[in-house]
Order: C-alpha cells, then structure tokens, then sequence
C-alpha cells in the first residue's frame, strides 16, 4: 500500500508512507551519483520524490491537514566514495518546507547505497503526523 | 530486544521490531543477489524474514491481536548492478498477507546494500499495530 | 530538524531523532570497516553516534523523561565483504543502555552500506518514548 494511517488520540494520525522514488510521469528516473547522474541532476530527482511524498499526503488525508512531517529517510544511490547525500537530499528538503512551511520541517536520515530498486536515483520514505479529525 | 510496545491509546499500541535476518533453524541464509544466490533464493530468504517477524508479532501481542503491518523496510544484499529488490521483498509481502490477510497489507520501503550482518541476503524491519487491551 | 516530537497521548510522546553521525568536537570521524577503520574504532564511533542520540534526547526532553528508547537504525560504512554491523553498532547499544538503564534497551536494525554523508563510519537514527507532561 502506499501510506498507512494510525491514529494516535487527540484527532491526530501517523502516515506512513511507503519509500517514493524517482518516477516521474511513468518514467524511472535512474542511475548512481555522482559518476553517471551528477549532484545537481540527483538533486532534482530528490526534489521528484518529495513531489511524490507529498502527491501520498494529499490522497491519503489532504495537504491541509499535514501537521508536521516526523521523519524522512532518504537513499541515494552512490559510488564507493561519494559522501555528499545531505546536499542531494536537500531537494527533498528544501521543497517540503516550501510547501508545507513550518509543518514541513523535519527529522532526516540521509544514507548512500549501493543498489536501488530498478536502479533508481534516489529513494524517500517518510512518517507524517496528520489531523484526521 | 526483539520487540518495544508502545501504547497509543484507546487500547492499541506500535510494535517495534527489530530487523529480522534470514536465519532458519539457527542457520544463516546469507549471499548476495543475484550473483551468489538468485532471486528465486532471495525470494524465499525474504519469506523467512516475514516467518520471523510474524513469530515476533506472536510473541509480542499473539497474531490475532494484528490490526495492522505499517511499515516494514526491507534491505537485500545486492550486488552493484542489480534492481529486483521489490520481487525479492514480494516474499516477505506475500506471505504477511496471506497470513494475515487485510491486517498484513503494509507500506514498504525495498532497498539494496553491499553489506549486511554475518553477509545474510535479506534483513526487514517492522513497525505493527497491535491491539493490547 | 534534528528532533520532531509527536504526542501519543498519557502524557507521552515519540520523539523522531534525525540520523547522528560519528562526529566528535565537530571532527568527522571518516572511513570504511575494516580496511579503513578497525572494528575497535568502528565500535567507539558506534558509541559516539549515541553520545550525539543522547544528547538530543536531553536537549527535546531531559534524560531523566525518556521512557524507551523504541528503535535503533544504524548505519555502518562497509566494505563489500564485511558483516560485523552488530558488533560496531554494540559499541552505541551497550552506551544507551549503560546511561539509561532498563529505558535504553531497544530494537535494532544493524545494516551496512558502501556510501554514507562525508564517509562518516557510523550513521544512527532513532525513535524514543519519552514523557513530555
């Protein structure tokens, strides 16, 4: 499924939404930084997930009713040596708290890996508080 | 520890689940995908990382009390140029379902890594809702 | 953020803390297990990673309020063949538990990856109960 709502008390919910990755109109945006998609392209892609993170808040319970954005996981696909995932993943970053505001600050784990599913660039998973009531 | 409960209220609460490894009988299933064990094998290697977590759950909470599988993240060890994480976790997937019908249908995260504990194929992390009262 | 704090109800709340990396005294402690960095060290920057969860824990909520430390991920910068992610990752587990006492047993997921911010040796996130009422 893509998102699981839990509901904590209070009129509030846990979303959990299940890892976005860099599709965008159908099309898989693939391949390993920096050496075959550079930082800047990685970037988009990680911007491309937040739009898909946030496309899973709006169906699941509106983007009004986004509280606040708990936690993000972000990877991304990388070489050996490749360290600068914090700056990829800002992408995502920087367009939640565009979006959402305050609401979309967050907590954030940003790792590299060394395989993704279909060789996708960047893959996001991300827990939100919801008002679902 | 295997598990942490956390109550959320109205007599339901999170388990945590620390990731399961595909261990049967005591005995690791490890290598990576596809080059040393094939996505067949890491099917099946997925499928007893969910026997795992579903005896987890049981122990816990006892599988009737289920409500719902939230999230479950799930790692392959993979070599560099492989993709087919999401089949190989179907294997754990399937079968939460199976067993636990609606409940067991959850939000995935599917990844790869060149490096897991003791070098097992797969390892997936759970977090369930659980009735506890 | 490095910390989002989430009521639950009962006058507790889960508390999301962002991924903590071996820094120590704003030095990043960097390289790959074991060719780069012994299992030893891995270890005691396993341990530091924790000092830095401690340290936010205090910071969102004082220590003496944690009620559980519910979930551990970490992250260990691997070489291809090694698998001793438990053992480093000890080095942060055996520390909560030492400050926390029974509040710091926790779940687990011990993973290794090829790529992590700035080559740091060691990335743990984590979600922790604590009493915010």
């Amino acid at each position: 499924m893509p998102t699981v709502l839990v509901p904590i008390g209070d009129g509030r919910s846990l979303l959990f939404i299940a890892g976005q990755v860099s599709v965008q109109d159908g099309t898989r945006l693939t391949g390993r930084c920096p050496d075959e998609v550079s930082v800047e392209e990685a970037q988009e892609r990680a911007r491309i997930c937040a739009l898909n993170l946030l496309a899973q808040m709006d169906a699941a319970a509106g983007l009004d009713n986004v509280e606040r954005v708990a936690q993000l996981t972000g990877f991304v696909l990388s070489a050996d040596s490749f360290g600068e995932q914090p700056k990829v993943l800002n992408g995502a970053s920087d367009l939640l708290v565009d979006v959402l505001g305050e609401a979309g600050r967050h907590t954030r784990a940003a790792l590299g890996t060394n395989a993704l599913p279909f060789s996708v660039t960047v893959e996001i998973a991300a827990i939100v508080v919801v008002r679902t009531s």
